[in-house]
């Protein structure tokens, strides 16, 4: 019971993604088949395929930043019907009945949710394969509605990128009169600068790169601070409401929280390995500091930054690549050379034909 | 203008307590002189002194737990009068101009408050002594009003060890429902058990001394979790709102944080040194954890404090000593030989003389 699909695989740690023929299941009662037009290449999936985080599955298919068409749904699906634009994300299941599932928080499933690649599915038990591939079956809990007009191309890394950075903004009410810095300028922090100035804040991006100054005012930024220049980083020092960090590598927090206020929240998105060089207790007991962490987002959460951006006429900046370049687009991701997401237009898997 | 006072000072980072007779400046328009009936002995002294923190200053009379009665006010005086019992804290001024001020945080004062002990007074730049004395000159807006029919000797070490542990407590809304850890049970420790429970929470100790387990339950503890013992922390996984951190010495965090649930919150009160081990990033990210900081409280919530207690029965487990015995009550602290805070009897410095 299932129809054939294209996407490309990674095979182990080491090898290339290349075309891979496999099966995606026929719809459940509860699920939405998907033709994916578009997929965001976020930095997980490297890790991941990479098996940088020791959690790999193989063959996998990368991708949760998914945009497409429904081609078919479930006799009990409600919200959706052939022909609608719709998202999937980082997530395609959860318990959905522990308390975070009961808030919508799936995001915190007390299980675990179920990642859109390289987990288990809950009910057969096959892995999950994600969204570089031509189409998806998904649980219609996990999907989410295209608002009207928005630009489906640009829309797509909202499903991580936007709700990983819009998620926190709004659980600790970030508004206007607020101060928010920002730091690190790849695909999470250029949209972290965005929302956090749509949501009425004054932003300064932190970056180590003097190149980017102009780039961070066009991008909404009201101040640059370069944060290896040691009188700039004492220049703003305890005057920050909120620090949204979304450097994915260990890096040096202690500057960061001496520029919040009392009371100051440095919000971790990116970081998941041990905290070196070590916080100074000092800097968050003296003044009252809290330094937290926010992964993702909930379904209704995901949602909102979706209908927020498209109010808000909030793009994520992408560059377009077809299937057969991944490999060369991943290269270049490792370097920072992508402004940038990266989004995958899936029409180009058509045509291709394993090597 | 001053008056001839007695207190036990360091003269060095190496030099036992010994009596040293020195001045106290007559009352300004806004202070309050007040005769020390007992002083608490708090860990802070004996760091201060010692130099632990680098930050000393010779000589020094540690102490600010302190409890007297008032013997003068000066003509601006307006909440205090000759006769009052009153109690003194960890801070003696503060700027009085900036937000946290403002707020009565002034304990998060911009400019650093000033401290009772080792801190340069802002009006004449002399060096501020503490409490191991026969009396203090305290502006009137550090000094608090202890409550009718409080035991005096138990009160005064609310004035560190009840505010820092109330005042994070009241911060985060700990309330009925609420699933509270203290972790260790020193003198901050005790303490905090008695508040969570009398704010209504349910309240475990964490320890490493299976030896603490009766005494913990006879403070209030619902229950005692071994820290040591793996099987018993992997027990309470995900099972706290909130862990009240009371050590003030390099600890791992990441099993109480796994001890967390999904928004609970980490609070240090003790440890100001760099977090080591290291807090791995994933542990708050995952679970949108908190790691926050508190120092003591404000002087409005340092009134409260008293207040609390006095309308809830709650005290201080103390041990009485004379100011003779001060340098082995110190030994004796080292060791963690005290349940759970010394105390002196300031009227033992009266018949004590220069050796």
């Amino acid at each position: 019971m299932s129809t054939p699909a294209k996407g490309y695989a990674a095979k182990s740690a080491e090898s290339d993604l290349a075309l891979w023929q496999f099966e995606r299941r026929t719809p459940r009662a509860d699920d939405v088949a998907i033709e994916i037009l578009y997929c965001g290449v976020c930095h997980s999936d490297l890790h991941f395929a990479r098996d940088d985080w020791g959690m790999a599955t193989y063959p996998v298919v990368p991708g949760h930043e998914i945009v497409g068409r429904v081609t078919a749904v479930g006799s009990e699906v409600t919200q959706y019907s052939e022909g609608d634009l719709v998202g999937v994300g980082c997530m395609v299941d959860a318990c959905r009945q522990c308390s975070a599932c009961n808030e919508g928080l799936e995001n915190y499933c007390a299980q675990g949710f179920v990642m859109t690649y390289g987990s288990p599915d809950l009910h057969d038990g096959t892995l999950t394969q994600g969204g570089y591939s031509d189409s998806v079956v998904v649980s219609e809990r996990f999907v989410v509605r295209m608002p009207e007009g928005i630009d489906l191309k640009s829309a797509a890394p909202l499903l991580c990128a936007g709700i990983t950075t819009y998620s926190p903004l709004k659980h600790y009410g970030v508004k206007p009169g607020h101060r928010v810095g920002v730091i690190g300028m790849g695909g999470l922090g250029h949209m972290g600068v965005k929302l956090a100035k749509a949501l009425g804040a004054e932003v300064t991006l932190f970056t180590r790169s003097q190149s980017k100054k102009a780039e961070a005012q066009r991008q909404g930024a009201d101040h640059v601070v370069i944060s290896t220049d040691e009188q700039q980083m004492a220049d703003v020092t305890e005057t920050f409401d909120f620090m949204l960090d979304t450097v994915p590598v260990q890096h040096d927090i202690n500057p960061y929280l001496n520029a919040l206020k009392p009371d100051g929240t440095h919000i971790l998105v990116g970081l998941l390995e041990p905290i070196d060089p070590a916080i100074m207790g000092a800097n968050l007991v003296f003044r009252r500091r809290v330094l937290a962490g926010s992964l993702i987002g909930g379904m209704p959460e995901t949602q909102e930054v979706l209908d927020f951006c498209a109010d808000n006429g909030i793009t994520c900046d992408v560059e377009m690549i077809d299937i057969a370049n991944i490999n060369e687009a991943w290269e270049r991701m490792k370097q920072g050379d992508v402004r940038y997401r990266f989004v995958i237009d899936m029409a180009s898997i058509k045509e291709t034909a394993a090597a």
